[in-house]
């Protein structure tokens, strides 16, 4: 491979399956699902299971399963947790599958299937993924979820940091398209401003409103976990 | 006004006609469409008429009217100009009424016509468009035309740089969504590398290779114009 080629994909309506043949597809929702699958990974769950809706997460759960996720922001009525980092402790999640069902992020994860590998990745575990994505020496296309269908820069952000950790371990050229290179822009420009540009974005004032200012700030931290969730059949694991 | 709103549009295929409602629409193809036009008025043109079509644009065409434009980068067979902006000279188009279509540009501002002002912006005059945009007292969407229906960098840049000089202008509180937010970062992390970022990007690599360099560097220079091309019917003129 002579170069890495690495194409961004601003929002889950402009992803089209064929876009990810032969890739290495990169998952971003920072805000929240990506962050909350790496955080109950790293407290011990044993999987990730996503699903597109509510039924179909409530039809996959097994005895001892969690179900987890939200609808508008909130705990879905009947589930076991919420989309919080934060209730993904290791005394709630350890040892167990949890089932997890949210508005973008687990859309996108359905819509990269057709990717050699998929690998979730949100700012608390950008490096590692990043590292990951060179190991499997395929193309990289960075898929960052969005919100109804737009744009959230927060995903952005963490496309772009995933792109600078992308050139500092890759050993061969990375190169991106012009979406890429914005993003890793903008994630210069604002590094040292991570949660306040998260918090001024559009999913940053609405969890703001929503009272769950604890969220962002546990999304925010860069690079503290070395967990690469990754999918195998239709379950995330742990570094695979 | 208590705020402006700023949206900020990827590229051609984001935009639908119902986003420009009540708006002033602030349309960007720096490469090369709207540094042409804006180049052409200030030599001397009396107006631009965007044609879709090369059968439009020779329809629309009246003795002593000049047909400007490209296809697949190109001067297209028969006309009397392409799109570079050194064509468009006082000697050249002095007085004289141009019918121009391009590949992106041209579809860009055909889409914006129910926004209730139409501005063109380039980098060569973005300052004097932010301007203008405070005047008209509308909500503002930006719309970056791109290349093949994909986001152009350097569109995104001049996006930020339209935001950066409306923050400068704008009596009230300028409030934009998640991508203005990006492009705006961008633009503050380039701008000392404004022409390095376009020619590392897609189209101008493409109008490298097609040896174009001097169009690049003539799309590059940043507000060297006060004038403002602005849609009245179906004419782009000089400062409304």
């Amino acid at each position: 491979m002579p170069t890495m080629q690495v194409q961004v994909i601003s929002s889950v309506n402009e992803a089209s399956s064929a876009r990810f043949h032969h890739k290495t597809a990169v998952i971003i929702d920072v805000l929240r699902a990506t962050s909350t699958i790496v955080t109950a990974l790293a407290a011990g769950a044993s999987c990730i299971i996503p699903a597109e809706t509510v039924m179909e997460a409530r039809a996959l759960q097994r005895p001892g399963d969690l179900l987890g996720g939200e609808r508008f922001c909130r705990k879905i009525v009947g589930f076991d947790l919420g989309n919080s980092p934060e209730e993904y402790t290791e005394r709630s999640v350890a040892g167990k599958r949890i089932i997890l069902t949210t508005t973008n992020g687990t859309r996108a994860i359905h819509k990269s299937m057709r990717a050699d590998h998929v690998l979730t990745a949100s700012l608390l575990n950008a490096g590692a993924c990043a590292r990951a994505a060179v190991e499997l020496r395929r193309d990289v296309v960075i898929l960052c979820a969005g919100s109804h269908d737009e744009f959230a820069i927060e995903d952005g952000l963490c496309a772009g940091l995933v792109l600078d950790r992308l050139q500092a371990h890759c050993p061969v050229s990375v190169e991106m398209d012009d979406f890429g290179a914005a993003m890793l822009a903008l994630y210069r420009n604002q590094s040292d401003a991570v949660k306040e540009t998260i918090l001024n974005g559009m999913t940053g004032k609405k969890l703001l409103k929503l009272g769950m200012k604890k969220d962002i700030e546990a999304c925010s931290a860069i690079d503290i976990y070395q967990d690469v969730p990754r999918l195998n059949g239709d379950q995330l694991t742990r570094n695979g």
